[in-house]
């Protein structure tokens, strides 16, 4: 199966290059990222600041190439690719929960910041606590279909 | 941006219809799928055993159309789409949690079903307590990049 995914908008950032980025954002609650979609999306946010935090899937558009094995930082030794998070990976797709901050008319202010400035962003899905949906309260783990 | 993605492996579950599929997989500890990879990709699992959880970003190929706003189940009126979680949606990317259940030489069997059978697998995460890696323990919390 093979499909194409576009852009829905651009995430705007602190960082410009990869060493400079946290090694998970959530660590730093204090720099702030933008989200920022193009005009033809922007309806698709109603009802988003109801939720406490967003899930971002990001495109690594600065990953050169596909592999199946990486060394992490932290591991003295290769592992698979669907065991790392790491941006050189089939389909280039990253992953976050932000905790957003502000809603603005073409997107939203957050904090959790761990990708690129200019990082293409494919979809927004809102954030609840996948593990155990029931204690999040609220409405947003019913929304699944 | 655009881009091309194609399937690395398929998904297997008991659901052929989605009427069938539960609100939340979660929900639903003893119903089993299955991930089958693509032998191109089977190497790629390396490590993923350490983990208890998984992130399965797939695509939605059944969704006909996509949709900037719609009306989930659970509401009385409509939503934005980045605010749902539904598969009518920009660039049809599901993402789910699954327990790990047992690993395969091609893939791993997992519960917290709630995609189709035969559902294109599109990306394989560690998954890490998104909100608050320091409590998780273990090492898949420091490797983002």
């Amino acid at each position: 199966m093979k499909a194409t995914i576009q852009s829905i908008g651009v995430i705007h950032t602190p960082y410009t290059s990869t060493g400079e980025i946290p090694r998970q954002g959530v660590l730093e609650p204090v720099t702030e990222g933008r989200v920022v979609l193009k005009d033809e999306y922007k309806e698709g946010l109603e009802g988003l600041n109801t939720f406490s935090h967003a899930v971002l899937i990001f495109y690594f558009h600065q990953a050169r190439e596909e592999r199946l094995k990486g060394t992490p930082p932290w591991a003295d030794k290769e592992r698979g690719v669907f065991a790392i998070r790491g941006p050189h990976r089939p389909n280039r797709l990253g992953l976050s929960v932000v905790k957003i901050h502000k809603i603005t008319p073409d997107g939203f202010v957050f904090s959790g910041v761990d990708m690129l400035d200019g990082t293409p962003l494919i979809d927004i899905k809102p954030y609840v606590n996948m593990l155990d949906p029931l204690k999040e309260g609220g409405e947003g783990f019913q929304g699944r279909h």
